[in-house]
């Protein structure tokens, strides 16, 4: 192993970020140090490359960030047993305390003591990566790296998708980013009714389809309120998915929740949103489910059932690959939002080449 | 039976009521006629008398109105065969179609179709009232009539409590009308670890002291939010009941939820309320519940094990006790806001003073 | 409409049935009478047909039984109002009283004064048949009316499946009779893990595969206990359903089924089963789900998602149609189980010949 | 500290107990050494004591056996952060691995991987005890020690009577050991029903009705069935907790659950138990759940908010105290059953002599 690497670094606490040498990190007693196959660009990490306020508050500098990966377990701590050096895996970035109520009550993904893989923590844009023992995800052999690397995203979608009923309801996806993209695979293979995906991007209502959706609204051209009460029979839809995190959205969101509905919260508004409390929630007697993260690890088993016995397929949502030093033009793509999931390939062969041809893992 | 009756009758669209000798009304086929021992006011019943703009989109005139009551069956409908003259029975008031899907899949409560006893259907402010016979809910003969009355509204209570977990939870309590001291009683008897409870008015918060509240807020005097995040180690409060219905209070009600935790509304706002989703819902995976009526008929079973073996006690909650006859006093009392839960008590006999005497039930 | 019709009678005490010239069934107020289109045997029907100890405890004589069906309204009583002359119906077959504590609290799948249409009440294997309003069904015309008719059990499959968590979980089901192998399908169109079909019948197990199962274990031939363990690493499947009745495959579905996991029990036993609850149940920290009937109806509209969104396709499970006059030849076939689902098709010109070919409605 | 304590080894294979001079165990860096100051006999303790098939094949020897407790910190390891020198404390009795599937979701009470503390390794019999760093429980100081010690076995009542709905129900609590009575105060303390306690003991009988049963039966004088039957009008008991073991009690507690109930199973049948699973599961739509040990820590939490305030008062349980000293005559009373729940007092000066006095904690 090299004593240093490459690594795209946060350097300063402005835009944009640079492609460094930087040393290998060094693998503590509870961790595990794992070569980098296939990373992908979160939302996240656009703010983080873009630097917002949000960035400003929670990201630490200098630091490698990206936080979604695939890669090859290289070394592992004296105390670490269940994994070992060969293995393929993934990993849950919420680092948690595992020791306050929380945690201590399946609700780790709000431990207040969270470090984050790759925003207040090192991450995974780098030909190396350490994580804690305890959040590695084993994958099978046999899945693609590019593959593998999408289960963090994934999983919000699964943990949104469940986190109620879902079975024969009628579904309106409200923000086709790659979330709500994958929030309509899982729909569709966890047995909804009706999946209604919204946008306001053609090219993403069309990747919407492709995932799997019945209907699609492009909500710049159409009323979005009128078109779901419409393909529901009027009754509204039975389950709201919020992805976008835009405030007229969600409040249309809860506009068309049936009564006795639910809707789950997952994209993150940046201000503050006006509602009707009354009309929208309380005569309705809807549930809201604010989404955060994933279940740590009810979640992941989830996502691995769909995905190992292949249920949802993924492929079609990676619209282009890259090579790590190929970022800002794979930035530049993701802030354009004409595409799907960006992977980067880190082996050099691997990734000298962009290409939308589709890999299929089923 | 005499051919007509008095009826507290909300006869013009405008504020105020008229005490009238009205038609007994004729029993129908699947309906039963009680004749009326004790009823209460409920604050839906002040927006009536008062008359402000819910009421005029949302009440019948002319109509006897009010709701909650305790009597005894005079006469039933030839279908009605559960129950028979001389129970005592209480009635749910949501007058449902029973066969659209919020219907048929356990949601009666937001059935579209609903008519309201004593709303948008004659109510029980009177000598006699007419129930469908599938909302008659027996009472034991035991039970005063003037406790037996108060079961619609410690349904809402019940159902508001028990929308989530409580067991061994901290539980804010916003709002001390009498739903939110009832809910008081409620969260003790089930369970509840501390339960704090909020107002502004310190008459109420006394009666929650003796309701069973573990600790007082008054949110005129101190800062609630400090003060609830104190009384539980910095943590926040696992369950908020929002029983006021205002909007600061709703907002205070989200900034001291714990992480994980439940808010569950119920009071009403009459505006719109802004709120920071992300900080207030998201990034705490909360889960809100918006909480209209009971269940049908499952909130009535709970509260009946809840009441019928004696583990709530809600005799301290009748403050006052008047004649119908009286109504004017009664509603401006009410309106002040200086009584716990105010009765009328039908019978002359029983009605010719008003009372603050604990009549046990327990 | 005709003042007599045909219909299959239960005529005497004893084994066998006869097609008599039967009068049409008044249609009371609350009340639908059905043109009946298509017909399916149940496995009580076989019961009914062989008459053994449970027939003679529960089957009213004379009696038109079978009540699997699908037709079109002819006329409905003076106070039903949601469907209408030529809605294409199906209907709930458990007649409950809806004012029990069981019916009320969203349990009249167990209420004590159901009566059950086919059974203890007359049926549809008829030209005509009276259901109660309350328990129409509507379907969508376009829906085939051989298919239509097989919702009933297909209830009993979704109700089984979904009576805990699937989402990703191994599935072991035991017994490919036609609700098992609806099952099948209906777990994998609700995302569940790797699905695991277990009988003794190689015919039934090639349907099972047919229908979606991921691995099939013919219990003749191999241990099934050691074969479920090694298709699941050896964890055990998280997720027993158990539709045989056979107390030695009961007790092999608890034996495979993983700490924590459920065991849903759908195969009625004939006789006591001896069960080691220590090892069984209590140190597994297993839950059991005994599972009877549908509920009413959020198991409809469940089953109405995900048929009507074509989420699943029955069509492969029915392998033989018959015309109901060779309901001999239908029921010995039916005892011999060398079949998937057999259907009756009521109108002669679509019942002269029995066919093997597929009708997709996908 | 001194290098050797007394403790309570379990030294040989076969029945009894000796009180040897041992030396005071390491504390490791995850560890916790703590000066133990009341402990209290389990079922299971009595098992090791005479020594019987289970014990033969789940303990290890030589072993300081116990593992109910209350003490205070004498010292910490060196990774651990969240308690310190001083602390009041008991702990989690289970030391599972937190890597496997059950761990990773909630489940870790089934871990195959489990340590018990006082079975499988070294326990609390003894002047001190080491316990890992994850598994301590603070306690309030002001908690008296020999009521902190029962929190254990008080988990397993709290899981048992909350792994299902409970309020307003009506429960029947089959087997009134230590763990039985408990389940009685937290059903009150729960909003349960009418709570009907059942044994043979007169004297576990009389307990019961202290700790708060509304109907007591002994099942050795009178037909438990018929008697259970006529206290719930004729429906049965919606909740049935097993906590005796018996295969007869078993039996007839799923003989009186009502339908659509739910039976928890705790007690531990020595033998199999033949149930008749169509009329006492399936056709009832009953639920059944296996207990084992404690969530972690979800069960914590909730007897926390329970005891500390004081919803539930455990004093009347404690009827007898020992000095560890004393101990055949404390596992002698225990045989007889004679008793409620035995402490042993390890402080000399407190343990000088047996009191049956009671020490208030509300």
């Amino acid at each position: 192993m090299a004593a240093t690497m490459m690594g795209l670094v946060k350097a300063t606490r402005g835009p944009g970020a640079e492609l460094l040498e930087v040393p290998v990190p060094v693998c503590g007693p509870d961790e595990v140090l794992v070569r980098v196959k296939a990373t992908s660009i979160c939302g996240t990490d656009v703010h983080i490359y873009k630097w917002d306020a949000w960035a400003e508050s929670a990201v630490v500098t200098p630091n490698v960030f990206g936080h979604e990966f695939a890669g090859i377990v290289e070394q592992v701590g004296e105390q670490v047993r269940h994994v070992r050096a060969g293995d393929h895996v993934s990993a849950e970035g919420h680092i948690v305390c595992g020791l306050c109520k929380a945690c201590r009550t399946g609700n780790s993904h709000v431990c207040r003591h969270t470090k984050s893989f790759g925003i207040s923590a090192p991450g995974c844009f780098a030909d190396y990566a350490i994580v804690k023992g305890a959040n590695v995800i084993p994958n099978p052999p046999e899945m693609p790296f590019e593959l593998a690397c999408l289960q963090d995203p994934l999983g919000n979608a699964v943990q949104t998708v469940l986190s109620g009923d879902i079975v024969g309801r009628s579904v309106a996806i409200i923000g086709m980013g790659p979330i709500g993209l994958m929030a309509v695979a899982v729909a569709r293979a966890c047995g909804a009714g009706r999946v209604i995906a919204v946008d306001i991007n053609p090219y993403r209502l069309e990747l919407a389809k492709t995932m799997g959706a019945d209907d699609v609204i492009n909500s710049a051209a159409i009323a979005m309120e009128a078109a779901v009460m419409d393909l529901t029979d009027g009754e509204g839809a039975e389950v709201v998915l919020e992805m976008s995190g835009h405030p007229d959205a969600i409040r249309s969101g809860f506009e068309v929740a049936a009564p006795a509905g639910r809707v789950s919260l997952l994209g993150i508004p940046t201000k503050e949103v006006s509602l009707d409390l009354s009309r929208h929630i309380i005569f309705k007697g809807l549930r809201i489910e604010g989404i955060t993260g994933r279940r740590m690890y009810q979640t992941w088993y989830q996502l691995k059932g769909l995905l190992d016995r292949h249920r949802i397929d993924l492929s079609p949502l990676i619209t282009h690959r890259f090579a790590l030093r190929d970022y800002e033009e794979a930035f530049d793509l993701m802030a354009r939002g004409m595409c799907g999931k960006i992977v980067f390939l880190h082996d050099a062969n691997e990734s000298t080449t962009t290409t939308k041809e589709r890999l299929t893992y089923v």
